[in-house]
C-alpha cells in the first residue's frame, strides 16, 4: 500500500473552488492532496506582436511557486533576476496543453494569460496546474461568450493532466512529492475527454524502460484523466456546456 | 459615508487564519476587506554573511503580488528580470518594521524570513502585509521556543500597521483601493502593542499638507492599530503570551 | 555639543553653486557640511510613454552615489547589473517630492530630470539631494520660461529637506554620518515654502518613538528648513521671482 | 514520397567526424542531413557544488544555436542576457538523457560537460545533439580509462536518439525542417543499446494522437535507434569496447 | 627557430573554405593554423533604429569563442547572463574595420551582420575572424550585386588583419597562443588593399616599446597582410573583381 | 585656426585639483577644456581572486559618465542593468595602461582602484581619465609608501595620454568634441615620462591612412605627452620624488 493509503491506481483527493479571485475573468483554487494551486485566467483584448494581424487568438501561461511552497524555502526567481529551466519548461508545457484544444481562430485576436501560482506542493505541481488551469480557461470563455457571439466555440474539448510511475517496481497513478522522489520512471500525461493525447513526457533517467512499462503506465495514466475530466464537468456545471461545440 | 459603507475611523473585516502552510514554521492568511496576503515565515539556522559571528540573529521580508492580484494583469517580476522599486520599498519595509519589536541576540544566529504574497489588491497591501507577517513570526518563534530555551523571549513587543489618507478633505481609516487612488494625503503607519511609532510614511504629492492633518491623522491611526492588535492577540492566543516577557 | 561643535537644532553650513555644468538646462553643486551632490535638470521636449497625451508634463529624478563618494569603496551599480532597494527608494522620494510643487498641466508635455550624484558622501544624502534638486529644477524652469510663455507659472512653490533624529535622547537637526549611524530615531522631511508637509519619513527601527519625541523633531525639522529655503531663495535671485505667481 | 526522396522509415544520411577540436577530452562533428552540431566533451576534475562530497560524478550539457544555423538569423542568446526556455528545455532533456546510461558512482569526483554547438540547423537539432553528444562523451570516458583504473566501467550502455512524427496522415522518421514544422504529431524518442526507453516527449499541440498513432511512431523510431547506435558503434571501434562491462 | 617552426616573419598556414552554410548570404570557414573561424555574413533589408531614413546601410559584427574553443573551458556567455569586455571590444573592431572598405551610401538601407565564431583558438583569433569575415562579407555583396544594380560597388577595397608582436626581443608575425602570451609587446593591425592603415591597435602592458620597435612591427605587419590579401582575392575569385570598381 | 583658437600642435589648458576627496587615499579632479574628470584611488588590502597567493598586487580601474556630462541626457548604465562596449573598453584601457608603469611584485598584495567619473565630457574623456588617474594613483602610492617601507617603489615611470587626429587635412593634438567627431583618422597615445609607448590605438573607420600620417600623428602625440607629464609633475611635486626610484 503506498504511504497515504492509497491504491496504485487511485487518484489523491481533488478539490476545485472556482472563482476566487474577483478580478480575473476566471480563477480556481485546485487541490490534489496536499498540492495546492491557485490558477487566474486574464483576458486581453489583443494579441502578441508576433500573432497580430492573423486574425487568431493566443493562449499562454506562467508558472511560479511560492517560496515557501516546499520543504525548505527556495529563492525567489524576481530576486535571482531569472527564470529557472524547470519553470520555463513547465509554463511552456502548460501552455501547450491548453492550446490543443483552443481553436485560436473562433477565438479571434485575443489572449488569454493563464498564470498558475503553486500556494503548496507536494509533487504533480504541473499536472494539477493543467488540471487547475483548463478549469480557469473555461470559465473565461464562458463568460467571454456572454458578451461575444461565437460561432464556433473556442474551446474544442475537455483537457486534464496527470502524472504516473514505476516506484519499487509497482505502476501507481498520481505520484506525491515522496514518491516523485524514487520513481525510477515518472511520467506525465496530457489528455483530451475525446481520450487522445496532447503531451506525453516520461522520463527513465535513473533507469529506462521497456515497451511494456510503458503500456502499463499509460492504462494507469488514462484512467485518472477520465477521473479528473469527471471532476472538471460537475465544476463547470453549466459553464463547461458547450465545450466542443457549434452554436446551433 | 465611504463608499464601501463604512466610517471615517472604521477598519474594514480583517480575518486572520493561521497555520494554513503545512511546511512553514509560521503562516497565516491575512484578509482586510478584500486584499488578501498570504505570509509565511521560514526558519533558517544561520544568518546572512554581512551578520555572520555577532551571535546575533535577523529578520527578512520578501512581498510580492500574483499577477492578477489587481484589476489589470500585472507582469510578473521574475519574467521582467527586476524586481520594481516599490516591491523594494516596500519589502525594506516589512524587514525593518518587524526588526523594530525582535531581540536579535536573543533570537541567536537564526534568520526567519518572511514572505508576504499578496493573492488579491485592494488597498493597503503593505500595511495588511505587516500586520499578517507579524503574526506569521509569532507563531514562528513560539513553534521555535519550544525546542529553545531562550533566557529573553525573542519577541519584544506586538506590533501593526494601517495606512490612513485624507479624502475629500475628510480624514479617514484603512483606505481601501478607490479611496487611496484619490487621497490628496497619505501615510502609512506603524505602532506597537505598547502605542510607540516604528514608521511613519506620509506623503503629500498631490497636495502637502498641515501640522493639523497630521495630527488628525495619526489619532485615526493609532485607533486601528490598537484594534488591529487586539485582533492579533486573539488570533495568536498562548502562542503569543510570552511576548515581551522574560522568562522566569 | 556635537562632536562638529553645532547646537542641537543648528544646519551645517550650506553652500549651492549655480550653472555648474555648460550642457544642463539647470545645474547645481550644493555641499552640506561634508556632503556634495551634483545636480542636474534635464529637459526633454516629450513626455515618457505612460504620460502621453494627457497635455501634462513629467518631473523625475535619479540618483547616485559615486564608488568612493564613502569611508570604504562601494561596488558600480552599472557593474551590478542592478539599481540596490536604497537607491531605488530615495529616486522615488526625490521625484514625489518635486512634483508636489510642479504644476504639470501648466508645464506641458515636457519632462525634466533630475540627475543627483553625490561625490562626497557624510550624511544627509537624500534631503541634500532634494534641496539642490529643487534649485537646478527652478534653473531650468526659469530658463525655459524665457522662451515659452507660461500663463501659470510651473513652479507652485519653494521646497527643501532635511533631517532630524534622536541621538543620546537629545533631538537633533541636520545629522552629519555618525550622528545618523548611531541615531535611535532618524526621520527625513519635505516642506514647501508655505510651511506644509510633502513627506514625512520616520523610522525607529532601533527604538520606538512617542508621540512627544515626533513633535520635538518636526518643531526642529520646520526650523532647518525655513533657513534652507532662504539660502535657496538668495541663491535663485531673479531666477526665482515667479514662483508661485500667474502671470499679469 | 518524402521532399528529400527518403521512405517514411528512413534516416538521413548521418556522418560523425570524431577528435575534430585538439583540446577537448572527446569530440564530433555530427552531421544528420542539412543539420550539423559540433560537440565536445569536457572533463573537470571536480564537481559542482551541490555533488560535493558524494563521491559521485555528474554529466551535464549546453545547447545552442549559431545566429546563421538557420534560415533568417537569430539574435544571439549572449546579446538578449538570456537563454531562451526552448534553449533550457533542450539542454535539461541532453543532460538527463546522456546521465541514464552513466554510472556516477563509477565515474567519481569528475564532471563531464557537453557542448552541443548546432552549425547548421534543419530539423532534429536535439536528437542529433544527443546521439552526437553520447560519442564525445564515450571517447572522453576511454580517454579517461587510460589513466584511471575503473573497476566498473562508467558508460554503462550506448544511446541515440531521433525524432517521429505525423505528417498528411502517415508516421515519418527523423523529420527535416519543412516536415517538423508541418507534423500534427512530433516525438523525440530517446532510447539504449538495449532498446529500452530513457526519454519520450511527444506533442500534439496541432492535433491530439490517439493510441495507435503512438504505437506507430514508437516502431519508427526504435528501428531508427537501431541503425544509429549501430553507426555510433563503428565510429567509437576500440573506443566503444568497454561500455556496459566491469572490468576483468 | 619559432616553437612551430616559423620564420619570424612568416604566417601561419591558412585556409579559406567558402559557402560552408547553405543559408548565409556569405559563409567562410578560415583556419590560420589551429585558429579556426567560422565567419557567416547575414543580410537584411532594412537598418537599425539610429541610421532610419539615412538612405545608408549598416555593416556589424558579432563574435563569440565556443566553450571548448581554449585549451580548458569558458563559461558560456549566454550562461552569465552578459558578454564580457573583451567580446565586446572585439566584436566594436571588427564591425568598425568591415565599415571602413564599404561604401554605406552605395549599399543602402540594408544591414549585413557578420558572425565570426571561433570552433578552436590558437592566438590570433580577433585578426582571423577580420580576414575571414571580410571574405564573407565580399560574397555577400557579390550574391547581393547579382540582383541589384549598383553604380557604385559597395567595397571600395580588399582588407585584412594580422598581429605582430616582440618574443624574446625579436620582433614577430602572426603569433600564436603560446608567443602572445609572453609577448612584451603585442599589436593587430588592419590594413586595406591599397596599403592603408584602418586600426592599430600596440599594447605595451608588460614593456612599453619604442618607436623604433613599433617600426619594425609596422614593417612585418603590412608584409603579412599583403599575403593574406592575395590569398583573400585567389579564394575570391570572380566574386572579388568588382570591388573597388565603379560599375562602367 | 582651431575653433577654440588653438595652434594645431597645442593642448587645451589643463588643471588638476588634488586631494578633492576626504575619504580616497588619492584623488584628482581634472580638467582639460570643458573636459572634466573626477579621479579617485581607492586601496584595499587583498587581491582579486584570480590573483591571490602570488604575492602580487593589482591596479584596475572603472569609468562612466555622469547623465547629463554630454549635450544630450544619457541613459544611467545602472539603470539599463549592464554597462556598454564603450565603457568596457575604455576602463580596460585605463587599467592597462596603469598597470604598465606599477611593479605589481613591489606592490604586494594589495588593490588599488581608480574610479574615474566624467563629470563634463567635451572631448577625450579617456585620455583624460588616465592622465588623472595616473595622479591619483601616484597620490595613493605616496601616501601608502609613508606606512609600508618599499625596497623598491612600485611606481616605475610617469605616464600621460592625449589624443591626436587629422581634421580637414591638418594633423591636430588634443582633439575636443567637435574636432573629434569630425575627425578622419583618429588616435590615442599613452607613454611613459621615458618617452616609450605603452598603448597606440588608432582607427580611421572614415578613411584609411597612411604611414606617413601616422608619423606626423605620432610626432603630435609625443609632444603633447611630454608636456602633461611636466603639469604631473609639477602637481606631484614631493609626491612624485620616488617615482621610477629604487629605495636607498
Amino acid at each position: 500500500m503506498r504511504s497515504d493509503g492509497r491504491e496504485p491506481g487511485q487518484l489523491r483527493p481533488v478539490q476545485m473552488a472556482i472563482n476566487v479571485n474577483k478580478y480575473a475573468e476566471g480563477s480556481v483554487l485546485i487541490e490534489a492532496g496536499d498540492t495546492r494551486v491557485l490558477c487566474t485566467a486574464s483576458l486581453e483584448e489583443r494579441v502578441p506582436p508576433f500573432m497580430k494581424g492573423q486574425g487568431k487568438g493566443w493562449v499562454t501561461a506562467e508558472y511560479s511557486m511560492l517560496p515557501r511552497a516546499t520543504h525548505t524555502r527556495n529563492q525567489r526567481e524576481s530576486q535571482r533576476g531569472k527564470v529557472n529551466g524547470r519553470t520555463m519548461e513547465i509554463q511552456r508545457l502548460i501552455g501547450r496543453a491548453l492550446r490543443s484544444v483552443v481553436n485560436l481562430q473562433a477565438l479571434g485576436e485575443r489572449t488569454l494569460t493563464l498564470d498558475c501560482d503553486v500556494l503548496q506542493a507536494d509533487g504533480g505541481t504541473r499536472t494539477t496546474a493543467i488540471t487547475g488551469s483548463y478549469v480557469a480557461l473555461a470559465l473565461a470563455i464562458d463568460k467571454l461568450a456572454k458578451t461575444v457571439n461565437f460561432p464556433v466555440y473556442p474551446l474544442t474539448d475537455f483537457l486534464a493532466s496527470t502524472s504516473v510511475g514505476v516506484i519499487d517496481g509497482e505502476p501507481r497513478l498520481d505520484l506525491h512529492y515522496e514518491e516523485d522522489s524514487r520513481a525510477k520512471v515518472d511520467m506525465n500525461l496530457v489528455m483530451t475527454g475525446s481520450g487522445k493525447f496532447v503531451e506525453l513526457q516520461g522520463t527513465g533517467e535513473d533507469e529506462p524502460f521497456s515497451r511494456e512499462e510503458l503500456n502499463a503506465l499509460l492504462e494507469l495514466g488514462e484512467k485518472g484523466i477520465r477521473e479528473l475530466i469527471t471532476i472538471q464537468k460537475e465544476t463547470l456545471g453549466a459553464a463547461g456546456a458547450r465545450i466542443g461545440t457549434v452554436q446551433a
